[in-house]
């Protein structure tokens, strides 16, 4: 055969290129552009073997800019379908803070205080022994009990349930005792969290998800991000995955997440939550004085309650709906971390230096926040100025 | 470095590309051998505009030869992962045949009679008004019933139970009385032939999957089919889709198909099914007067009951799990057709042609037994000889 | 899509093809030449997925032919380099018939009597209560023990030590007493089929290794085949893996195989196991009579020892060195499997159809044998001749 | 997509595949960013011939920014995985510096002082006729001794053992009498400094792989650093390669460095290298003063104890952990190499133009250091000054 390609190969040649476009390119090509995206991308791989998740997904915002973006392994098994920064997995509780921003826009917007009584906004939420505000809510301080075994029936069948309405998805809850008085512990709670979608509809005459499209997803250019409804198609949509009994990969138990989608119930991608993060920073979603206010330490120290025994002292501290950790040169930063469904993701930020890294992985145990952390160093300043020795 | 490419270059490059490019190159590898490929490739084209099904797969055996095996469209849409003659979905209804294909095995080793009672092999289903026989099961003559509005109970959230047994599987219909005395009328019924799972593990001392497995799949060469678990990951797996009231395709009703894996509860692909059609007529699965048995004619004329009316007699004949339906040129053929959670299978087969095409779609409606239908006339011999004009 | 090449298209496309260019090229060349090679590369991507090893590789060799040779996943993960068709990995246990194939030729030559006693090449090896037979050994009838805990001393650093020599290798099991009198009971013992090393090199004035490649494998074309040698550089070679006790995936602790050259300690690839098991069928390694021999039940039943308890039948009978098991239409096969450092082999020969399937994979558990003998089905002919419907 | 492609785009399609083989792309393209990248290639080029080793990387830092990072030859000979900056070496005793730094973070912190015996730290480590302070283990005049013939046993199977703590891995030198009064003479000594593992424990509380990870190679970026375990899977790691008799190479024997984290355990690439020394400098992982302390002149001259002999003095002097040598032009400059399982690693600092050169080669003998100052000469200022001609 002669150097040239016949035009029948060519042919065949462009063809085959054609469809190239399905693979993961912004990662490798945003990677390119940003001299940590090597050392990220290896970084990844390295998570992979240590904690054997299917894929993982990374993007970094700082200043303004996406400066790096990708994924490596894979989004879902069954095709094999290739992880990247535009990769759809459900982000469990990493919802609360998407909810948490949209009750302080109607905080800002004087629609809603931080000191009314949930009741005021879910009136199908019974009166409990104390009064239950939003800011309790937003501390993970109200008392209200998180999950609890067998809540969801016989074969857990309760959680394959879909709801259309938040007053019939509170139901398994509703009456159950408070667990401390509002204000006095602290003890997570994802229920208390799905009263927050009653605050927002209530507030704002809108449908939950039309309020969060309309106020938060759009302002924010967070384009990949909705309700996880199991029965839409979604573009470029991964999947969660856990290990059985044998250790294997397999899927997660079937759940229905119409009952918790301001506890645990949206999707997106690391880029838009990398976007979510810029765009609290920046001031598209909120004021800055409101931001000051989110991120304001409201609960420190941080006292868990436990059923039996003494509160135990936490090291992290509360904002409203992030906490706050300390990294190893001393720095705190805001972050919110989330598991669901056999996926695990983060949302990191560093206020001063404008710094978001937002990290998922479709595997468990995955420690995301510790990896979210460890990638912020790259981008930010030493601690300690610089050496220059005497000449 | 020299800028020509070789051949052997080319050829590896090709190659490399392959696996790349997401779409069905075995395909159209395999449709260039088959002077029927482009017309069939293009007709598959056709029916997704006329029916707006996401993917179509079709493979034909012929004279122990995969003579065509392809896809268009898509396998699932969250990823648009191409379909193809490998892509594996749930095949319904026409598990019923893999399943009576077992249950003969097991007549043929003398193991199980088609004139025993249901209940020699089954004991946790209750003795009826009149015995119910294998045979009146796999003609669809046992009077038991099929599915009925609520029988999953509220929200319908039993048919996402999990069972891992087939005496607690047929809770839900096990109690209710016979439509009619068995043998007399013909009323199609999943729920009766998810009872043969119970005949194939008495008889055989082997879970239904292990048995199905070792005598039915491998020896077919099926090596792409199993129980459909939704905790598995499945290589190759596409999904079904439905339409919702807007006429948009959304992703069905979430549903464990443990309760009818006999019925409806395997997963395939149209290579496998073309390679089952192939293993009855070659000898692979069963004896030549097994299949003689099988594809006799056993009812006829086929009067269904209804609840409120006469019986309506229908324009095919019963075989056992298969039917006998009739071509424009008056042949008449074997097939089963197969619906569940949004995809659509068939398996046609003319034994005396020793042809056989199975085709499948995730979307409804389809009418796969047409297409099948359809599709087979490329293989067969003209009806009527031929014109030769006298010279 | 625009007919240009943009530059980011571009530098995407070499990204691309970058990691691409370690793909199994082999195995997509020869899968395209065999009808079956879709369905097998499908079914080794789904044990893939159902025992979570990283590689599997398959060659089937059919009357003188290779008829498929392929790869899916990865040789090893340090580097995610591709499985294929001529990854070399270490094969344990199939050692032992590439053993048993060299005695058998040093019978077939008139230097060697299977009914020696073992002690008239391993001197060293002292005589026990009853004389040991090469036969014995061959059969694994020779009271000799297999592994036990602790017989490779503190942190079993004994299993790192290279042996340069058969004699001083033996001395870990060599005074410990029969478990039975030989030829009474079967008992699987690596450390009798070591003791064959010694049995070559006496008989043929050769080291193993060199007497393994002149008569062996490179007469049966097998020139990726040697012994494992820790030090050595192997050109394509993959790595074995276990799992830790988080189910996450581990390089297997360290072991020099030295001590069991014959028992377990050699490696090779699919391709080349393929083509040892059709140099015994066509009279390349042996003359017709001795693969008689070799292939002859031996022990029938087999009755395994145990040490406390009655003796348990086996479903299994012993030719030499390789066992005969059966599928499920009836028919026996020859079969040898390997277990070692994160590696599971076998190799299975149908011989009246001149069928030699091998299949490798780099993780445990992994039922190398039944994946083997369920390819094996896509190449038999029907058990039952076939059914010609009467006209 | 069009069918065609121009004619340019075609040659430019080809020599994108061309490099196909295995070259590695993000080298190029980043020697590409770099003025010197061409040069240092082919230096590089230029070593691997005059060495014989199969691979080098080298990383330049400069300023805070990487300037050059890349590799020629291959990470590892089975499978010719090309090295990169990315491959991950074992760094040998280079290890003994990222020790030293995570000791005087310790000193900053006034958690550890200099002056302070080992045996505050380690008190398993017993009294000596003098007293060893943490500053003579620094700087290699504690008297312990370094290696010794025979110390790991018979065969030398206890370096194959794995230690899970440093008390037990230090048995076997750590009753042997010191080689010198502490403080007065010269003597390296591995031993020594991995008893600075405990320094580290005891004093941090934390595990030495876990303060490492928090507190050195987060913070400085180096997310591919980590303790070498030989059962870990390790992205992109490379291996090192020695001479046999026969001057060919082969891997090097098996050994556990769990005996030796801090003296020479460690693995990392030589981007992460580069960004150590940058991390220094930079005031990220030390305050300047304390970075002036450690890379200040506490031993010259350097007296070298022999066994046998008065002592040799050295052309270099000691800093902490770092060594310091004089260039060509008599500037001096910091540096600390490794050696370990047929790696050779360096480090390069010239404090005062912020530039660090990072070399490895997985090939021995190697003068790492040598490479290391002839390639930061290109990146340094004249030292002379520059002629200017009078007009």
């Amino acid at each position: 055969m002669s150097a040239t390609l016949t035009r029948s190969k060519l042919a065949l040649l462009s063809l085959l290129l054609a469809p190239l476009s399905l693979a993961p390119l912004p990662l490798a090509a945003q990677a390119a552009s940003d001299g940590h995206g090597p050392e990220i991308l290896r970084y990844m791989e390295q998570i992979r073997n240590e904690t054997g998740v299917p894929g993982v997904a990374v993007a970094v915002g700082l200043k303004g800019e996406m400066v790096f973006s990708g994924g490596v392994g894979y989004a879902e098994l069954d095709n094999r379908t290739p992880a990247d920064g535009g990769t759809v997995w459900n982000v469990g509780s990493v919802s609360k803070v998407l909810a948490g921003v949209a009750v302080m826009q109607l905080v800002e917007k004087g629609e809603v205080s931080l000191d009314d009584p949930i009741q005021k906004y879910v009136p199908s939420y019974p009166e409990k022994q104390a009064p239950i505000t939003l800011k309790h809510i937003l501390t993970h301080t109200s008392g209200i009990r998180h999950y609890k075994d067998g809540e969801f029936g016989p074969y857990g069948l309760w959680e394959a349930r879909h709801f259309e309405d938040i007053n019939e998805a509170i139901g398994h809850f509703r009456d159950d005792p408070l667990l401390f008085e509002p204000g006095t512990l602290y003890f997570y709670s994802s229920h208390a969290f799905n009263l927050l979608q009653g605050v927002v509809e209530t507030a704002s005459g809108l449908g939950f998800e039309e309020y969060m499209r309309r106020f938060v997803w759009e302002p924010a250019g967070m384009l990949s991000s909705s309700f996880d409804v199991p029965t839409r198609i979604v573009n470029k949509r991964g999947r969660g995955y856990v290990r059985n009994d044998r250790g294997l990969l397999v899927k997660p138990r079937y759940a229905d997440p119409s009952y918790k989608y301001a506890g645990g119930g949206m999707i997106s991608t690391v880029e838009d939550l990398a976007r979510f993060g810029q765009a609290i920073n920046d001031g598209t979603l909120l004021k800055p004085e409101t931001v000051a206010t989110m991120y304001a330490v409201h609960v420190d120290p941080v006292l868990q309650y436990r059923a039996s025994g003494e509160p135990v002292k936490q090291e992290f501290k509360m904002a409203l709906g992030f906490q706050l950790d300390q990294d190893a040169a001393g720095r705190w930063y805001i972050d919110k971390t989330g598991t669901v469904s056999g996926t695990r993701s983060v949302v990191v930020t560093y206020p001063e230096y404008d710094l978001v890294v937002a990290v998922q992985a479709n595997g468990l145990p995955f420690d995301s926040r510790k990896y979210g952390e460890a990638i912020a160093q790259l981008y930010l300043p030493a601690p300690h100025g610089g050496y220059r020795p005497a000449r």
